[in-house]
């Protein structure tokens, strides 16, 4: 993108092309809240993600800073993903975009309990998923 | 989609199926927040749409039950998009994209005052701005 058209963009525009791809929502739903943090794992989502997709969008959300790429001390062939605060604080954009599907997508399979939490005390789920997904990553 | 792929369907994927493509949260934006109703209006967007894309986004979005595609009773000829509740509810969803781009792009378009509203009085500002799209609807 030419540095023109970075000026005075609009904020829906910047999020989406950070993270507005089907996939890329995908991968952090499952970083953030399944807590999956190896490439095999990401396989395993029941979208059925291919795996040359999987590959390009850890490639693009590292370059965009949402995650950052490291190797296991005890086994450096093994590599996972770590969430920054840039995309944990997509958190909330998460659970308000899930509080929205769950009125309108009569098939939807968002976690009733979760989803009663967010109704009821909403930075406190915030915060407690945020810190969840913080500390498996220590 | 296959009625089996819609059992037990990803709240997250759900919504980007519905709202995920780039052009859908533009042209929402430009119905919601800037009171466009008309085709050659949301032609004008500084993003840039391409007319056939502009054209394909809408009748997807009222398949999806986000607009209601009308007539001026005046002059039939006259088509204007109207926003559904369904799409109201999106208001929230756009707010918390655009908080957090604005902390993460240092170019970001998004209208400080806004910003600051949406900081202080979420919800009394959510409710104005679904309050104020749908008395320019009337």
């Amino acid at each position: 993108m030419s540095e023109s058209k970075l000026e005075n963009r609009c904020p829906i525009d910047y999020a989406l092309e950070v993270f507005g791809d089907r996939w890329t929502l995908i991968v952090l739903r499952d970083l953030m809240l399944s807590g999956k943090r190896h490439y095999r794992e990401l396989m395993t989502s029941k979208e059925g993600i291919a795996t040359n997709i999987l590959a390009s969008r850890l490639k693009k959300m590292e370059a965009d800073g949402l995650v950052i790429r490291k190797h296991k001390p005890e086994d450096k062939r093994q590599v996972f993903y770590e969430l920054t605060d840039k995309a944990l604080d997509l958190v909330p954009v998460l659970l308000e975009i899930s509080r929205w599907s769950v009125i309108y997508d009569k098939h939807t399979a968002a976690p009733p309990d979760l989803m009663r939490r967010y109704q009821e005390e909403p930075q406190q789920l915030i915060a407690d998923l945020q810190e969840a997904a913080r500390v498996r990553q220590t």
